[in-house]
């Protein structure tokens, strides 16, 4: 059965909770990272979590949230590896012969809560809500994941918003830059530890995300291209992994981003790349769907029973602070 | 002046020594990480190396050698970052517009002396000697670097060999994959401690590359692009970066990928991108610059006076363990 854990802080000290009905029930011991936690607190989680309720619960207005996820771990991430979002970007489902793989610095990794900021060059703001996967296992060599063991590999889930800058991602062509700003990365609130039982009911998680309460993305992740299994077959061949490093599975269709005619029309025009790209910038900069300071993110997923459910996660674009200040001055 | 550090394993000890003359004499203290010892060990080494010659010294032999970079680090790229390797791949050096960063998996760290074993399904495994800036510094926020002040945050520089899987790195236009199998990141031998006055003479730095005897890359690094100051300013701005975080900074030219008239021609034709890569992979099946099992690799970067050097790596391509168990078996 699925468990939501909490990461908190508290009287200046960190801790981690099982998170129940509206309340927090504290886990004991000190767990410094993920992979901590998962090795170390994730039995005492369950144990808790079967004796609920008991002690002393906590309210979480009376905690300050932090990222499920801490630093020390990779942030690894697919690329289009939804059918919606492929179609969206003008290219075909059908021809989806590879796994894209990419990486978001670790430091743009940020409680639920956080305010997003957009860098001030920065005009297209994009939101990608995802499920990510978090790692159960050290991995130094290939092994072969397939659905009836995935749940070695896997600990957990959590909600990611892959955020992107698009005038950055796609004129430099690698999406580390325009992917990584510090606050790019909210997760969470829950860390969700998760069975065999509960990995069988992925395909059935509803991703969701609105923006003013507009919603923009809505989709079941049975629309998946490369799903977990086989993912972590590869990427176990390519490279090493953590217990608690995450791996966010990519995004439905409903972004801001849109090229009319398809990304691939404006691409495969005779034109020098960089002016392709101005092109592509200037064809988007009246698109009101791109995110601006004030906007409000809020971004769900779960099953439609409500079985497993990563929680909501709530975030306002703001300015740089230098921005702020300076708006506030005049 | 210029202090080259050897991290190496003795009796199962991770120890870090002061290599000079063809010995190494150890630093006292036990450092797990790059960062640690920068922190902890630099001073200690510096103390070392102005003792020289003291106490006894051990042959490089009699030694295993391990990466200067530890895992924990992160491992940072720069991409098409020298004229001469830009108009190798047909693009024009004075439309280079931005900086292309990108990452490496650290699992892909390995020391000067490892076997690169390429992938069964690799075809097109290149070569790219470069030079690797060490963090000197925790950074969490912008800072304006500049060429007076760069000593206070690059603490050293290391020989990189990064290794690339061109049939894997450029159909899946995101170089993360292609470029993080593990042995694709030989660094060393040496971690090479600098200070300001060793920074001043970076632009005289000579890269060079030879396969079996055959020299392929020599270059100076006056011929780079993005610099070391102006690139980390503008990665500070981006995102946190650790003492002993490694950035390479890309590759001059010379490399085993070539395309006929240029890797922009063939991206300019009218032809959808699966159509235009499989003919990139076509063109290039049949050049023989490519690394095979057995060739062998050996980089060099110093100065031309040899006041200032990285040292040389020597390795040798190799195919997957089973493939050599089956053929040893045919």
């Amino acid at each position: 059965m699925a468990i939501n854990v909490i990461h908190y802080r508290q009287g200046g000290e960190a801790l981690w909770g099982v998170a129940r009905a509206g309340s927090i029930t504290p886990i004991p011991g000190s767990y410094a990272t993920t992979r901590d936690f998962l090795r170390e607190g994730a039995a005492e989680a369950r144990a808790v979590a079967a004796r609920l309720p008991v002690g002393e619960a906590l309210s979480p207005r009376s905690v300050e949230l932090l990222c499920p996820i801490t630093r020390n771990q990779q942030f690894i991430c697919q690329g289009i590896n939804y059918r919606s979002h492929m179609r969206e970007s003008g290219l075909d489902p059908e021809r989806a012969s590879f796994n894209m793989i990419f990486r978001k610095a670790s430091s743009c990794l940020a409680p639920a809560d956080t305010d997003i900021v957009r860098p001030a060059h920065v005009r297209l703001l994009d939101y990608e809500v995802e499920i990510g996967l978090v790692v159960g296992r050290d991995l130094d060599g290939p092994v072969a994941v397939t659905e009836e063991n995935l749940h070695h590999y896997v600990a957990a889930l959590v909600l990611v918003n892959d955020v992107s800058a698009r005038d950055v991602q796609l004129l430099q062509t690698q999406f580390y830059k325009g992917k990584s700003y510090r606050t790019f990365g909210p997760v969470g609130p829950y860390l969700t530890l998760v069975d065999a039982a509960d990995l069988a009911r992925f395909a059935s998680l509803r991703l969701s995300l609105r923006v003013n309460d507009e919603i923009r993305q809505d989709s079941l992740a049975e629309d998946m291209i490369f799903t977990p299994a086989p993912t972590l077959t590869e990427l176990s061949a390519l490279q090493d992994l953590s217990t608690g490093d995450l791996i966010a599975t990519g995004t439905p269709g409903g972004c801001a981003l849109r090229a009319p005619g398809g990304l691939a029309l404006l691409v495969g025009k005779l034109l020098p790349d960089h002016v392709k790209w101005a092109n592509f910038v200037k064809m988007n900069a009246g698109n009101p769907r791109f995110l601006r300071p004030g906007d409000r993110v809020k971004a769900a997923i779960r099953t439609d029973d409500g079985a497993i459910d990563l929680g909501v996660q709530e975030n306002t674009v703001v300015a740089p602070r230098e921005e702020r200040l300076t708006s506030a001055a005049a």
